[in-house]
């Protein structure tokens, strides 16, 4: 009797109290946060509103149970997808962003090469971490946006897919994120993992590795505030029904030595053909035999897979449903200028914030959401932290269609690489410092 | 040389950048907040980054320079007024805002019927507080909207006027309020210091004195942020060349017996002509006697302008000026309804909080700025706090247009009437407990 009472009651707030309630600290309900929500994506509560409450949340956090109804509300505003239907375990990988990561590149085709459908659905960039859909492009006739009907087409064929988000999926999070993105309300820990979480659940994923990264490139410079983000993440999943994991990365300087987009496709091809970065191979191995576990394909052997061509077929196959041409050549920059060595020494440092700050300036990324990027514009580095240099050696190479942005972008780089005359005091963070798994939190 | 580059260097700031800044508890510069809010008051900064600037600021406040700063700049977004051609003192008098807080009424003609100017720009009840125009409007024929010439005509003729401000009057504040009042960002002590004040430095009066209120019906419940407040103010006032002193005053129980609209009328022409409450009497004397010291008035008697006809005259002068006929009767409610004393006793509180949502609720206030108000509608009380009562004796009666509004607040009034068997065993705070000038201010 109560029970039916309350699922008839229209529930009625009031946004000024709710931003009031939140400001002062209490504890919103379920109720609360998904009529706020709810509200907001049909365009019922203005921007002013939900950019006052967002700053409540910033500066007063949420608990997880006002964490869990924000990320569920936001997926709830668009339709969810079922991938049930399919016949094969799916999993999903999402980072957090950092520079030169272009894992997805070489994960999707290896994972799907094992048989597990990998739904990848994937953003572009804004700001200096850059986007996977803007790498993809530089691919002469790939096209990223799939209709719904063609994303689980692909899955079905192919068994993986990396492509733009329908604007059906978590539509409150697109309208929340690029509010956001101008008041200053980004780095809150539970808007952030409402907004990576709502969409992952949205798409209908069955498990799910999340690469939260850490350092001088990532949103988080602190790996305590990465895992707290991490444990926060594997909770909501965990909760959602989906089997969630999250290595936390670190992101003090690149990933591998392309920063940009077509160089980026070079270099995922690299790895897809055996080759390749000792780091990016290290991150996608890790992360496709923890997606291997959690999809249940036993005695996989990833590894074997790069070097026998069964991931570049994958690659190749994916590519071209998605009307791209794997053979075609990739653009090549106007520009190029190379930076060399002053003095011997060890290159103990590469700020990873500093080279995606000048790959974005060059052109790679946008600084508006309307703007275009350069597929062929970024960074290629010539060394990596560790490697001994000698004067005069290359140390990395500029590539813009816009020779009048180099100057200020050699300026904002000096000293971007770190050369000390012996190596570093201290051992630096290694590339994957730990696994959280819904077990692991305390 | 300087000096010079730094007067023709357009300022050029990023409002994220500026959102970000308060929110980490930078202090900003005077050049950056003038920056914010002449973009914002031009509509070049959008609605939500000025609520989330404003959030950041109810959360990490505003130093003295900042908030000198944001108040000269709102007073600079629309022309200030010179008054200087009066030829006589200007002296005005601001409220934050009471439950039966008809003071202005029967304030401004005593101390203009003593020669100086009292420019008095007021504002409309939004909330349980009411607004001093729409009382007023309960007499026939007054009109509210005077332009600047007639606003200065009058000045010179009469010596004192009650009207809206015009829309060129520190526009930035109307637009900054309206959004303050939709994203819980009203009770914020530099935001409210900065409204307050660059109005009156907009209007050009020489002199101001403050009545700023604290208990249950007040913004501010607690003294010491109500002193704070004034403290703020005081400073603001000095620093911009308008003498400015302050009173704290207590709004724990309404002020007077009437609160709505006429029934203040009538209770303000009842001081006017030589009665009246007691407390009505002395805070409007405590304000005259400071209004006519700061405008340079010797002994002077206010007292007597109340018992001798003078202040009335005045009152007549000012009401006909702006079309209104003092001698039409003013409106009279279709419903009353009056509640009795239960039991026999001595009142010892009236909730000043719980009679001014009542009179909002009977149709004296508004809910949305757009709504029109009852003039006739409201409370009038017949006991004061200290009165004996027995039972079955009147307490209070309420007045509507619309008798569907009564069950609701005849609900919401239980208790608002506190009577005891005998009196209280502490003093509450006096009427008016300090008086603060830039002397006090340690």
């Amino acid at each position: 009797m109560t029970k039916h009472r309350d699922a008839t009651k229209v529930q009625q707030f009031n946004a000024v109290e709710l931003i009031r309630a939140k400001r002062n600290n209490r504890e919103l309900s379920v109720e609360e946060i998904r009529w706020l929500v709810e509200r907001y994506a049909v365009g019922a509560i203005p921007d002013e509103q939900m950019s006052a409450f967002s700053m409540c949340v910033y500066f007063n956090g949420m608990s997880r149970e006002e964490t869990r109804a924000l990320t569920l509300a936001i997926a709830d505003s668009g339709s969810r997808l079922d991938l049930s239907g399919l016949g094969r375990p799916t999993v999903d990988k999402h980072s957090t962003g950092g520079v030169g990561d272009k894992i997805t590149l070489p994960l999707m085709p290896l994972v799907a090469a094992f048989g597990p459908a990998v739904p990848q659905l994937s953003g572009r960039g804004l700001g200096h971490t850059g986007g996977t859909l803007d790498k993809l492009e530089s691919t002469q006739g790939w096209r990223a946006d799939l209709s719904t009907d063609e994303f689980i087409e692909q899955l079905h064929s192919v068994g993986g897919v990396v492509c733009a988000a329908t604007t059906d999926l978590a539509p409150a999070d697109k309208r929340l994120y690029a509010l956001r993105d101008v008041t200053a309300t980004v780095d809150s820990l539970p808007l952030m993992a409402a907004s990576i979480m709502s969409k992952k659940i949205a798409e209908g994923t069955q498990s799910l590795v999340l690469d939260v990264k850490h350092g001088a490139g990532a949103l988080m410079t602190d790996i305590a505030d990465a895992r707290k983000l991490a444990e926060t993440m594997v909770e909501l999943g965990s909760d959602a029904g989906v089997q969630t994991t999250a290595f936390l990365t670190s992101m003090e300087a690149p990933l591998g030595y392309a920063i940009g987009n077509a160089n980026e496709v070079q270099e995922s091809i690299e790895v897809l053909q055996g080759g390749g970065p000792s780091d990016v191979i290290e991150l996608t191995l890790t992360l496709a035999k923890e997606m291997l576990e959690l999809a249940g394909v036993r005695d996989a052997d990833p590894e074997r897979a790069l070097s026998d061509g069964r991931a570049m077929d994958k690659w190749r196959e994916a590519i071209r449903a998605q009307g791209g041409d794997p053979d075609a050549p990739l653009p090549t920059p106007h520009e190029t200028h190379t930076v060399i060595a002053e003095r011997d020494g060890v290159v103990i440092g590469e700020n990873a914030l500093a080279f995606g700050m000048a790959a974005w300036q060059l052109g790679a990324g946008r600084g508006r959401k309307e703007d275009d990027v350069s597929h062929s514009a970024g960074v290629n580095l010539h060394v990596k932290p560790g490697d001994s240099v000698q004067e005069g050696q290359p140390l990395y190479t500029l590539m813009t269609d816009d020779e009048t942005r180099l100057a200020g972008v050699l300026n904002a780089l000096e000293g971007a690489v770190d050369i000390a005359s012996a190596g570093p005091d201290r051992q630096p963070l290694p590339l994957i410092s730990e696994r959280i798994s819904i077990d692991t939190i305390g």
